[in-house]
């Protein structure tokens, strides 16, 4: 195989994870070790700094930064959720791809992203310009195929379990069997992430907190919420719920959006967790509901982070370059559990096309009969994800993350109207 | 002075806090070293346990799940939101403590504890039975007087901004001038724990977020807030708020209430940071909100917590013990600040009665001008209180805290009606 020498351009798309900058660590840091990368270059805010012609020169910025970039929440170089449409929008990709020499292109993203960087992959292969296309995974929501689990999915799931059991604490210490705890948890279309929220009991101790996980596969049954509710309130002093945003009832109507519109059709605040509030409190007598809702903090949420899916993700994004370096390209890289007792990760290569715009559902033989609470296979899955904790630097109590410099490469196109 | 022989009684009481088994363990460590303490029993939810005779020999806990209540959230005796208010009750209480010989109790609350504890002080008194009562602050809402600052604060204004600083770097990443990110805090009637977020700043980087921090203290002005978040909008790429659950317009209503509340007088759901959402939402066009509401996330956050407020928070537990040894009764621990530039702090005593039902407000000149950021005092005073960063022991990737075995003590007298 002839050596590609030319430069490396990495993106990051779509809403970002706690790990999502490890990954960028993890491709900046093998990118040095090859010679035949001249430059690295990274791109703001995803496609829409190509288009715009808007990169940056990765590796002038400090060693330190980079190192930050492990513990660092948000995505460093901006993100986006602009898909590339217009035939012209992908001809002016590769023509900033060929006026900056770009011959490595990795993209840290989830369906939609992939699916982009496999069009720019394709287009490239039509005109015969040379370039090699790794996509990166990436999303809390673990709904991505051909890999046993996403870069971002353990750490929003150690997150959730621990918060389920500090919240449970409080909710142990105040409870008198009239307390509802309800934490509304992301996830519109898979409960991938309320799932995750089972970590929190003790093994054997089925009856741990939480004691109702409502998730968007099964289908919102009110009469048998409420009879569970009162059921586990004669027995426990409090019911803590974990709810998934997406949750739906038989109609497939959303149970925030059904709860959330009046009688004469205004649309109403509150999501998934508030609706449930609503109809437990309006339905049992004496009991107290409190809803948590921690949406954004729960995906940025760098200081709870598995080190397992730190780790992980660092590894995704070096495997990028290794494999692209090897030759391959329109692949992204996946990550592969063994199959001995104790877990073991390393990773793969799928092609992009068979990952763009497919979705792994929550296998429903995971969820036990009851449909709120979900059993050991998914126990099994789930708790290697979330092992290790991390520590994040403090300056005066306040964590920090890295903050980039971001030299602007020059511009050497016309501007280009997005 | 004669010394006093018998056992000691300690309840947790109101809502718990990051630190408030941490009083707990300073008091049980305190109290083992003394030889004129027989016996150290816990009262189950504070004084609805007494009013029952639930007690529970604290001696015969292990050292291992003493030491874990350091770092436990929650309240590890249960709490209460019981006001005793006949004089039967008041009654009951005496004749409890006689029948198990308690010369020593520590009540750890805020102010409707302290006022209890006074009560309950004042009887014994006028009834000759010889009772040392000491209490220990408590209360992430800092409102208690005669108190430099409340076990429990430092701990919620860590986890706050350390949150503002995780969720600003996912809203600098998705932001393109049209996000706008809210974060509600609790604060009913004061200001304290929004105010906190200020600490996210850095030094001499006034336009850090949060942008903009909504306080119960300064009436809401909706045509500020449009204008504000627009000129924020401008010059940043997202606008950040923090918002407390008890902000009021300036008739005294609750902007969570009034924005809830439609034209047909319904109830709708959602609170202060739902409303600000829906007002800013609905009147400047294009702009995306994201709501966050860690509710009560925010005061079991123990592995976010302050070892300054860890610390504080057990050495008070200490101070009491030591104070009622001296003869002391009637008062509650204080925390002293020392006047020198380096932060200090050690503890001093307050009669019960200037604390009961008194409440301490975030000082008007703390806050700038523009009412919606705070100043270098506010910043110099509650900066020490967020030092340092505990370290929380894990199992299989989840937080582990104490479980209590809660030996019941014998119940000796009838059974009473509460």
């Amino acid at each position: 195989m002839a050596e590609l020498v030319g430069n490396v351009l990495v993106g990051q798309s779509g809403g970002p994870t706690a790990v999502i900058n490890a990954s960028l660590a993890g491709i900046i840091a093998e990118a040095l070790n090859h010679e035949q990368i001249e430059e690295i270059y990274g791109t703001l805010n995803g496609v829409l700094g190509i288009l715009q012609e808007d990169l940056i020169d990765l590796a002038s910025e400090s060693q330190q930064q980079i190192r930050a970039l492990k513990h660092s929440p948000g995505a460093a170089l901006g993100t986006c959720r602009y898909k590339l449409k217009k035939q012209a929008d992908f001809e002016r990709v590769l023509e900033v791809f060929k006026a900056h020499n770009i011959r490595y292109f990795f993209y840290i993203g989830g369906n939609d992203s992939q699916d982009t960087a496999d069009k720019i992959s394709k287009l490239a292969q039509q005109q015969g310009y040379e370039l090699r296309v790794i996509g990166v995974p990436k999303t809390i929501d673990n709904d991505l195929p051909s890999t046993d689990h996403t870069p971002g999915y353990g750490s929003v799931i150690k997150y959730i379990s621990g918060v389920v059991r500090e919240v449970a604490a409080d909710n142990e210490a105040m409870g008198q069997g009239d307390l509802v705890s309800i934490i509304e948890v992301m996830g519109r279309s898979a409960g991938w992430i309320a799932a995750g929220a089972a970590l929190a009991k003790r093994k054997d101790h089925p009856h741990d907190p939480p004691h109702l996980i409502y998730l968007p596969e099964i289908p919102f049954d009110q009469a048998k919420c409420l009879e569970d509710v009162k059921r586990i309130l004669k027995r426990e002093k409090f019911c803590q719920i974990v709810v998934a945003e997406g949750l739906v009832d038989s109609d497939g109507n959303y149970v925030a959006a059904d709860a959330a519109t009046d009688a004469f059709g205004h649309a109403q605040l509150g999501g998934a967790g508030d609706a449930l509030a609503e109809i437990i409190g309006s339905n049992i007598p004496g009991v107290k509901c409190r809803v948590a809702k921690p949406g954004l903090i729960q995906r940025s949420a760098a200081t709870a982070a598995s080190k397992t899916d730190v780790e992980e993700a660092f590894m995704a994004g070096e495997a990028a370059v290794e494999a692209a370096i090897d030759g391959q390209t329109d692949k992204m890289v996946t990550l592969l559990r063994g199959d001995k007792e104790t877990y073991t990760c390393e990773t793969g290569l799928a092609p992009l096309s068979d990952v763009a715009n497919s979705i792994k559902k929550l296998p429903r033989e995971w969820i036990n009969e009851d449909g709120t609470s979900m059993n050991f296979q998914f126990l099994r899955y789930a708790q290697p994800l979330i092992q290790g904790e991390v520590t994040v630097p403090h300056d005066n109590g306040v964590p920090v993350f890295a903050k980039l410099d971001k030299s602007r490469v020059d511009k050497v196109l016309p501007a280009y109207e997005v």
